[in-house]
């Protein structure tokens, strides 16, 4: 996407891409004081890997969507910190050797690099397990029902079901998807699910109303695939030092994408043609939603 | 311990035993159903983990506690299956090649062995997830703030702050703990934090009083102790063929244990001492806690 394209979203979702890296980095410091003792290291491997680093997309979509419903921002913040505690945990047990075998990873060293192995593994595991811890406590809603469904959904997002099952299917070299629906469908379990319920998060918490949450649940199913295709254009085209990890790891896998399915240019107008659907999802929200609509302009412009 | 000795409480444990391995199977082949598509593999790993093995201990730890207060076998089942899923998902990690490197486990080859590394990886994080998800249901309790706080507490004992926590500080081999105190506060972490939820879920579906809990957690610290204590002696003394392990892992690894630092005899006094007082703890239910004087002295008689 060209930089005259990109200008207007950018001015748009600057100050809060700002703003929630500074909020999610306030927060991941709070959750995560190192003790003083030897298990000290499993906490700095898990700020080492939480703390500075990332977009922070997710967490700017749990926040935009609980604005949509007047959700004071202490409680959709937290919801914010849950989904990024559940996202870091993926990316540490991603880039395991024994996995897509990383060094690299928003633009420093690994954990598994950084620190080792096992303390990767059990610095994901200990993410995973805060995600939920934050989202129990009070401090997220005043309401048990509220904070129990955000609970049960997200954790069926990240498991077996959701993104692990994603990534399973990801890690399947003799049974790689070869169609552009069983791509979506990996992508729908790996990315799209974690993406979904940042969204659907908001309306969980500002109880909102059925109609509405099955438009910010279109809004993000288009914007999850919008996202990936992205992703597979920057892993094929974009500049390794910007992206901050390794890149044209597909091309070297022999892996199928959407971009070597469509080829690059198809590619890039159907990521912008899902962007204009997840904004037309957005029409009942009228002007409150312009972070929404930035913020998925933002998501395919990624040559940053 | 003789087998003198230990008939008495096999005989009151062997039914509840064999019941709570016959319900958690059952409940462990419901929620893994295998799908029809690539991701099956997944499911058939977590499946391979979780059903046909193990004692069990922690889900009937839950059930025998939440009988305590009257609550219904249908909900104790669920916390009893949660806490097994984090059990099992700890058990997949622990196991992994970077880690305790095993290759047996309940008598058959490890997850990473029957499946691979990367599948094993996901297996346990997906196991652990879905202890979230199971917990948050509404079958687990009608009232959502009781399933928030088991799901909060369970998280907690899982984490940084608990499970995952211990087992950092037992990979590090520079700051091996070597005085008693040292060691108990390892294991409180490893092993004590999820055998004290298991003990306290009963008592929070059962809207147990303050004291109550206090007692249970009494129970829950002593026979946490108590229980690896007898693991050590395993470790050290046992048959590998009956025990479904490798054994001689901490003599092999030089790793200071309850037995290396008290000796064989000392170390079984101990463990019958800390029965003792866990018992003690148990006053205040007076008849209807045998099951858990039971499983108190069946937990330190693990030469089968």
């Amino acid at each position: 996407m060209s930089s005259a394209a990109l200008a207007p979203s950018w001015e748009r979702i600057e100050r809060p891409l700002v703003q929630i890296a500074a909020d999610i980095d306030r927060l991941f410091d709070q959750v995560l004081p190192v003790p003083d003792d030897p298990s000290a290291l499993l906490l700095e491997a898990m700020r080492y890997a939480a703390i500075g680093g990332g977009k922070r997309l997710r967490p700017l979509l749990a926040t935009a969507s609980a604005d949509l419903f007047g959700v004071p921002r202490s409680m959709s913040l937290r919801a914010g910190l849950a989904v990024e505690c559940v996202h870091v945990h993926s990316l540490i047990h991603d880039d395991l050797p024994c996995m897509d075998d990383d060094d690299l990873r928003r633009g420093k060293p690994t954990v598994h690099v950084a620190f080792d192995e096992a303390t990767a593994v059990l610095a994901g595991d200990s993410l995973l397990a805060l995600a939920f811890e934050i989202l129990c406590h009070p401090d997220t809603h005043p309401k048990a029902e509220v904070r129990s469904e955000l609970t049960k959904d997200l954790a069926r997002a990240a498991g077996a079901h959701g993104m692990a099952g994603g990534q399973m299917l990801d890690l399947l070299p003799m049974q790689q998807p070869v169609d552009l629906e069983s791509i979506a469908r990996l992508q729908r379990l790996k990315t799209g699910a974690i993406i979904g319920w940042a969204v659907e998060a908001g309306a969980i918490l500002g109880a909102a109303t059925t109609e509405d949450r099955t438009s910010l649940r279109g809004y993000a199913q288009n914007l999850g695939l919008a996202f990936q295709i992205a992703d597979d254009l920057l892993d094929c085209t974009g500049d390794p030092e910007k992206a901050g990890k390794r890149l044209r790891k597909d091309s070297e896998h022999g892996k199928e994408t959407f971009v070597t399915l469509l080829g690059e240019k198809r590619a890039r107008v159907q990521a912008e043609m899902l962007v204009e659907q997840a904004i037309e999802h957005l029409r009942p929200f009228e002007r409150a939603s312009a972070i929404f609509e930035a913020l998925a302009r933002f998501a395919i412009a990624r040559d940053h």
